[in-house]
């Protein structure tokens, strides 16, 4: 994929954070971020009103498998001091989503003129993050997408609801395992998965027909392969959705925020 | 020490938490939590108006290593769902202090008449978890109490100021690297140390003059003995007096609130 003479290959993965994010405020990126600035944690975005924050940090809080909280920002700072302080969320963000009373009205690739002053932004953790840990350790897997799990959040105030998941598969008991433990070593990008093996224990009926995020082809499971299911950060657009959160930016799905910040910097020993 | 008629002895180490509870409830233990309940994770209590709630967790959230959060309960509970559900914090710890405009104004056993229906409490790891740890892999070690060092807080809103640390001595360079070891494991009782060796390089002249909790009898440092310094709970006490926060409830120093938490539960890999 080419976008505006950016190839999505190497010279997308050997990017700095910061060029990047250049790039992605001129509008000169407006695509999936899977396999950019390699090495770097990415973030899901969640900017709530100030008179929402404590309700949804604490969300957050209590359902840190799913919301693994990197940064968050002072009310009406559009800056990452924690993970990312030069830069300005209100456009480094490939594509974002606009929500008012739980629906989306808008998908720009800036977000600069729907941003408020009164706005608290939440930088939580991303499974690409991980992914590029388990290819960088040579382990290989197929995406199944991401879906509504029965797995219920704990439920602060008026968020609620099943937690989003993703599904990857493996080939092979060993990988599963390699799998399991460098996941478990990044909690702030969702850790450990959730769930291992049958999708219906958690409510998902047909593991190929994501009701979340699906990709061009449907995935089919072969016979030596082993879903693994972990917590995903879409959950929040999900019981925020439920809830008609007034107003609320976001990130369009896997268009994430790069931090400054090595997803070993967040690793646990 | 006997309080009671419960001995600060193995009966006591030997306790659920539950009872302990119970018991602190009732008046019957008003001493220091050090060697109760074994194995079960203690806290530090911070509970705050739900008008600087916000705030507090930010500052919580961008200090973990001397506010690592545990719980924090829902405006006006007095419940911490996460870690003790049926525990009550208005009367489960052994003693308290009340805060008005940064100043203590009592320090009851119980603080039921002192409590407000808009308090969010926060629950943040402590120290005295960690040294059960220690204690249990059989590392020895001596307290040298607690100090304000120039180590600076992330600032957020009126919360900053210097981090309180905790020091304590080691014998030879395997304890040190056993207690660095194993403090690691728990980021949620402060993780690593925060310096090793001179406390003059954080701002401490004279470590055997602690200025935030001192022993009886003064602790000086043999030449074969290294010190680590640790962030301490107590750092939120110390920005919330200089911040003169209007009204505050904290535990007393060294009397914990015991959660029905192992702290293997929270240990990381």
């Amino acid at each position: 994929m080419v976008q505006n003479g950016w190839q999505h290959t190497l010279d997308m993965a050997a990017l700095s954070p910061a060029k990047f994010r250049e790039i992605a405020a001129d509008g000169g990126w407006t695509d999936t971020t899977d396999d950019i600035c390699y090495g770097y944690a990415q973030a899901n975005l969640v900017a709530v009103p100030e008179a929402n924050a404590l309700e949804f940090m604490l969300f957050c809080f209590h359902n840190q498998r799913a919301c693994p909280m990197l940064d968050v920002t002072e009310p009406g700072s559009p800056h990452p001091l924690m993970v990312a302080p030069q830069a300005d969320l209100r456009h480094d963000l490939p594509q974002y989503r606009i929500w008012k009373d739980g629906q989306v009205v808008a998908e720009p690739v800036d977000a600069t003129v729907y941003w408020r002053d009164d706005l608290v932004s939440f930088l939580l953790g991303c499974s690409q993050t991980f992914e590029q840990s388990l290819k960088a350790a040579g382990v290989q897997f197929r995406r199944l997408g991401c879906f509504t799990s029965t797995i219920q959040c704990t439920p602060v105030g008026s968020f609620k609801g099943g937690i989003a998941v993703s599904g990857r598969l493996f080939q092979g008991m060993q990988d599963v395992m390699r799998a399991i433990q460098i996941s478990s070593r990044l909690p702030s990008a969702h850790g450990a998965p959730l769930h291992i093996g049958d999708p219906r224990t958690i409510g998902i009926e047909d593991m190929s027909k994501p009701d979340l995020v699906a990709y061009p082809k449907a995935v089919i499971a072969e016979a030596d392969e082993t879903a693994l299911w972990w917590a995903c950060g879409i959950t929040p657009q999900t019981v925020a959705r439920a809830a008609r959160l007034p107003y609320m930016i976001t990130h369009y799905p896997g268009k994430m925020f790069i931090t400054d910040r090595l997803s070993e910097q967040f690793a646990v020993l």
